[in-house]
């Protein structure tokens, strides 16, 4: 009964229909980060859509030329999936999965809820340096929109790996140092006296609870020094504290 | 021609309009953001609205009864309110207006225009101990529900003082040593060589635009160590850090 005409501008058939946690594809929202995208991970991008008001067609046609990215005008699409934002690009991609490298210092977020959070953080991950990600499941989904959008294409830029549990990310990264940021943490996080280590996980609960005791038997627990004044700092705050002091204690 | 009845459960009719900027009253969402008010700042609270399905209304009840703060079950104006989110608690308020110290350290956002930054921003500030928050206009507004939400009611626990330009401000507090926090900073912001100041401001731009290049005149600028992978840390991340690493100076 469908009617074959290509209403959609000759988009694939699949990619009209809303996100969803299982599909095979997500998308980028902005100029911003489907530059990023483009730039970091080219391999993955299957199509860019624009609005015919962008002002910067040029330059992006240029860019998806240079890797063999289609670019379609489609206002349509771009109308329906942007929300209430304002957003003139699009960037549709495959989803990928990624390694953690067992080298270098990792982020692990044990059951992150908010998608906004969860890029903000992939963000500031990414501006601190540390390009090594693990989530504990259940947790936000990394390649939802609204996260690759919070995190500005950051994702791109950095390797992420889904666990089921922390046990499973432990034994898989037996030599990281583990700390564990909790309200009632054995230590204290000063300038003065940041633990020195190269090699480290740091790892951060979920917004509304954190982590809980059992944590405090992992690796060393840290308090971020605050006031009686608030329940806690926000998680993506602590992230960006924990983040900045380690990786800037060889800074001299 | 409208009917007398009180379909609003008994409510000022005032209260029953949406919230607008120049409205005199605003209200927090959820229980903790109105608990933290009434506990901060009781003189201001004029109604505290509870949906029937609220679980902890003795507590609450008991705390309104302490300060002779009306409380009533009104679930349909809850409803309107809360938008999306589950919601049980609101608190109506009268605006209020605060001085900032003279003696204490200062956070000048200049321009900041997302009201979910700068409640994160306020929550942040009076983590870290600084109570006096400056706002240079245009700039989002403090009061929005939005703005109080995000600040999960740190809002109440802090001075905060709009500034129509930041000439204004600075000749305010001409004690304060300036600190400009921008990508272009001269000094680097290590946690080996943090300035040593007590009365300070940090000074922050627009999310999107920064502070522009004439707050290099001005005082002295700041720049937190960054990869060149990100166009530039989120603004609340830029505040945290600047806040700990100022406020966290003098400690051993």
């Amino acid at each position: 009964m469908r009617n074959d005409k290509r209403t959609d501008g000759g988009m694939d058939k699949q990619l009209t229909k809303p996100y969803k946690k299982d599909s095979e594809y997500s998308y980028t929202l902005g100029a911003f980060p489907t530059y990023e995208m483009i730039k970091a991970k080219p391999d993955i991008v299957r199509k860019v859509l624009v609005h015919s008001s962008f002002t910067d067609q040029e330059n992006l046609r240029k860019l998806c030329n240079q890797y063999q990215i289609p670019l379609e005008i489609n206002d349509k699409v771009i109308n329906r999936i942007s929300d209430k934002e304002n957003c003139y690009v699009a960037g549709f991609f495959d989803k990928y999965s990624c390694e953690l490298r067992d080298d270098r210092p990792h982020i692990v977020l044990v059951n992150p809820s908010n998608m906004g959070n969860l890029g903000t953080i992939l963000r500031t991950c990414v501006g601190f340096g540390i390009y090594d990600i693990a989530i504990i499941l259940p947790g936000a989904d990394i390649f939802n929109p609204k996260t690759v959008r919070a995190s500005m294409g950051a994702l791109f830029r950095l390797n992420h790996h889904l666990y089921t549990s922390f046990s499973e990310y432990q034994q898989s990264y037996p030599k990281h140092e583990l700390f564990t940021f909790m309200l009632n943490g054995e230590k204290t996080l000063t300038l003065k006296d940041c633990p020195k280590t190269e090699l480290y996980s740091l790892i951060f609960g979920n917004e509304a609870t954190g982590l809980d005791d059992s944590y405090k038997e992992i690796g060393t627990s840290i308090f971020i020094p605050q006031s009686a004044d608030v329940d806690s700092l926000n998680l993506t705050i602590a992230v960006g504290i924990g983040a900045y002091v380690f990786t800037n204690q060889g800074m001299r």
